[in-house]
Formats: C-alpha cells, structure tokens, sequence
C-alpha cells in the first residue's frame, strides 16, 4: 500500500478515444461543449483529437475546426494524435502542447492499423518527433496491444518492453501502454511491468484501459501499487470497442476518479464539473437512442433523478 | 501475490438478489430455465429465491414453486433467504442445503429493511438458526450495509466486526458481508478486514459487492490479497440498486470468473455455459426493451455476434 501514488495524472481522451470509436459523427458544436465541458474538470490533459486523413478516421476529419473553437483553460494539456508530417503540420497549426505518435506491440495489428511493420512506422516517426521536438513539444509515445492483439492474442510483454525501448530511442517523453481490447486482469499488469519496468520506470508511462471484459479499474489499481501514477479515461465510458461492436470501451474516468479520491489520491478533478461533462455528450447521444456505459456516471445520474 | 487463494468459491445470487432487485416479475419458468443454466455453469453455490413475505419481495412469491421444479444437480449447493420461522418452514419443506439469515451494520438500514434493531434481528434468528442447525442446513449470515448505508452514510469497521461477533454467537456458519449500495473502493475493503478478521478469518467470509460505481471487481481482487475466497456475484451483473433506479447491481459473475480464470485461480464456473444462462434471462429481458449490465457477458455476445 505504501507504494500507491499519491497523486495521478488524468488524460481524458473521450473526444479522441471514445468518440473515434462511437458509431456515427459528432457535430463539432458539441465536441466544443464537450471539451469546454471537460475543461472545467479540470484534467491534467484532454486529447482533443487526431490529425489523421478523415478518410481513415470520418469521426475526427474536424480536428482544425475543434481546436480553434475549444476555450483553452490554462494549465491543462491539450493534445492530439499525429500519424506522419502532415498531421504534426496539422497539430503545430492548431497549437496544442503536445502530440501522440502511435505503433503496436503486433507486428499484424500494426500492419492492418498503419500498412506497416512496427519497425517501418517507428522509422516514420523519427522525423515527425524531430520536428516537434524544434517546436518544443511535448510527445507521447502509444503501443497498442500491450496486453493482446485481436489477430494474434496473447503478446509477449518483452515484445512491448523492446517496442517501449525504441520509442524511448526515437525520443518520446511518455510510453502510453494500451489495452486495446480491454482484456488485461491484474497478473497481466504484473507481468507487463516486469518487462517494461527494465526500460523504463512505471511512473513514467501512461496506462492505458479498456474495460471490455469489467477488469480495468482492478488493473489500474494493481499498476498504482507498482508506482504508475498516469492513466487514460474517457468520460461516462464513451466510446467501443471496434473488435466487438456492442461492448464496452474504454474506462470510464468517472469510475476510476470516484475509485481513487475515496482512496485518498489526488487527481486535481472537480468530479461534479466532470459529471456535467458526460451529461453534454449523454443528451446528445439520447437524441440517437444510444446511452453511456460509465458505471458512476449512470449511477451518479440515477441518484439525482436525472436522465 | 502469494497470499491469492488458488481456489475460490462463487455464490450465484442473481435469482435472488438479481431477480429482486429488477423492475417487474419473471415467469416461474422462465426462472427454472435460468437457474437449470445456471447449475449446468456448477458455481459451488446458487441462491434460488427468498422465503419471505410476497407482500415484501412479490417478485420472489414464487419460491416454492420454482424450487419445486428446478433440477438439482449433486454437488451445487441451493440456498434461499429466510427472514423468520415462517420462513425457514418453507425452506425445509424445499428441502435446500442452505439457509440465510440477515440483518445490517446500520441501525436505520435494519431497521427500515426488517423493522427491527440489529440485536432484536439477532435475537430473532436464535431459534430459526437453531432450528436449522437440527435439520442439518449450513447457515449463512448476512451483514448489509457493510461499508455504508444509504440513510446513514459511511458505517464504521467495527460496528461490522461487533454485528459479525454477534451473528458467530448465534451460531451461523458463514458471515456474508454486502457492500449493499456498491461504494467500496479498495482501501474500505482493507478497514472492512483489519476490523472483521478480528473476529472471522477473511477465508471464513463471503463477500458481496454490488458494482452500482464499478469498482466491484478492484474491491475483489483486493480482497483475495487478504485472503479471502468467497465471492457472490450475478449473472449478467441482473439486478439493480434501489437506492439507485437506473444504476447497475450486483457484480456480474461473467467480470469475476473472467478475472480469476485468467489470474490462474479456479472457479469450478464452466465459462461458457454460465454465457448460456445469461442468455436466457437477457433473451427474457430483451422482450421488455430491457438488456443485462454486465460488460464481459455483453463482449462475448458481441465477439460472438448474439443479440
């Protein structure tokens, strides 16, 4: 218990996370509510969104348009996705702090999810991180499959401690680890960290859950008491799963805040400014018959007799 | 890690618990399928129904009837919940294994619930326990409220550990101790057990957690570290909080055996029949527009393509 962090640093990735794998598009005027919505709360960073083609990803094609509309609260981060130079153009145009590139811990997943080995797309990023590196930014570092791949279940956590290593190389601040279908139970956390740990220290990476199968929170406590301190949520658990259409996706930030202020750790979010953020994006998502899994958020709304 | 049970011990309560804690009453037979999926999933123990006033509880009238007609299979332990001497006769003559008494750690939860002081529920269980013990039944005690109380707030450890000692006086074999309104978070589960294991062994309690702020399964995991190794669940996360309409229940049995299964800790639970039985409840409750909680029951529909 001593080792638990005392504080712990939220990314909201909700308008970028959860909204890229909600099915259908959000108007931007709601996107800005949301992320006014979430600035208030007063997260440590927010992924605002992503500066891929629109043609890969329609959800996100107004990232410009979003993050010249959103009220910039200061103190907090405002980051996106950037998958090559012409997106990092994108991010330096809109001025945000920080930029997010992204590979795989599966050779077949990162194939399928950028046409290219990891390898290749590391080798690609060498110079998007230079760039932003010249115009002092902040970059962060995704592996998706830290735990398993939808092609090739089970990854060996060597393979995401290796991967970890040449993004460590490549010059990225922060390794994000992410489950990305939500499979991981706290052994695999355990077994995670053992391997990465010897590159680089739990509490500078970010973990990143889903909650597909239940399991996130009790993994995000088990990282804590290995010295993670830096973890991904989305408000009200918005978003999918892309493998499993129908399920859940990532963790909701309300469950995890709610978990670890009653555990007496800090995250500097004002919980009812963050539940009046999920009512922005739940009224919108109403109007399509389609409601928030977020356990706290849902319960939370129930208690106060609202919709 | 090395103190994690090897072997735990799951209670399947959504026929009871679940059931009476969902909008509305299911069909007898629709319960005896549920309950006959449930006992081809073999968890140790299934609590079919309660045998208290259908005045109180009508969506559980139907309890001799339903145990009438489920098929027993050797080696499942049927329970059912008795509030008095009433009670326990419509148990023997059910001829279950397994009775339940109940009471709570809050004075004004008791006594709203049962109409009575937690001594006076005591004091009231001496002879329907006693009675039970010369019938040869196990004897399961249930503590409500034993984090907080919807009336009175958070409930002090030892006011459970006193409300333990009293219940092991009398005579049960079994303390069941119910986050009833699904608050706790990992370090209650740590108060809960320094105060309890002064009286109970951890691995001689159940615990019951309700997942209402999803942090159910966090609080399990935290709790086999301490050594405890029975858990009550439902399947598909049936059921609901009263305290909450709208919020979600019981944890879902589908969350916990996933969890434990793949941390390397046996069950008994055969996985695939235990989707089944959720099948049928949820294939019932999809005819009133209604659908189970349960994230990893809902991924595996959605993997699988099922409604």
């Amino acid at each position: 218990m001593s080792t638990i962090p005392s504080t712990v640093r939220i990314t909201e990735v909700g308008p970028r996370d959860g909204l890229q794998n909600q099915p259908g598009t959000i108007p931007t005027d709601v996107k800005v509510r949301l992320v006014d919505a979430l600035s208030a709360s007063r997260p440590a960073e927010i992924e605002v969104s992503s500066f891929v083609s629109p043609k890969w990803v329609p959800q996100l094609a107004d990232a410009a348009d979003l993050l010249a509309r959103i009220k910039r609260v200061p103190g907090i981060v405002y980051s996106v996705l950037v998958p090559n130079m012409q997106g990092l153009e994108g991010a330096l145009q809109a001025e945000v702090e920080k930029i997010s590139v992204f590979t795989a811990a599966s050779e077949t997943f990162n194939r399928r999810n950028v046409n290219a080995t990891i390898d290749e797309s590391i080798v690609r990023f060498v110079p998007v991180i230079a760039e932003a590196k010249k115009a002092g930014k902040q970059i962060r570092g995704y592996i998706s499959c830290a735990i398993a791949c939808p092609y090739e279940g089970p990854v060996d956590p060597q393979q995401v401690a290796e991967v970890s290593r040449h993004l460590v190389d490549a010059g990225v601040d922060e390794i994000d680890l992410g489950d990305t279908i939500g499979v991981a139970v706290p052994s695999d956390i355990d077994r995670l960290y053992d391997a990465v740990g010897t590159v680089v220290e739990p509490a500078a990476t970010t973990l990143h859950m889903h909650d597909t199968r239940g399991t996130g929170l009790a993994c995000i406590v088990r990282a804590m008491e290995l010295g993670v301190a830096r973890f991904d949520c989305s408000v009200g658990g918005l978003g999918g799963c892309p493998y499993a259409p129908g399920a859940a996706g990532n963790i909701a930030t309300e469950d995890v805040v709610y978990c670890l202020h009653r555990m007496g750790i800090d995250t500097g979010i004002d919980f009812d400014q963050l539940i009046e953020a999920g009512r922005v994006i739940a009224a919108h998502l109403a109007g399509e018959g389609r409601s928030l899994p977020g356990r706290m958020f849902n319960a939370r709304c129930a208690a106060q007799g609202l919709p």
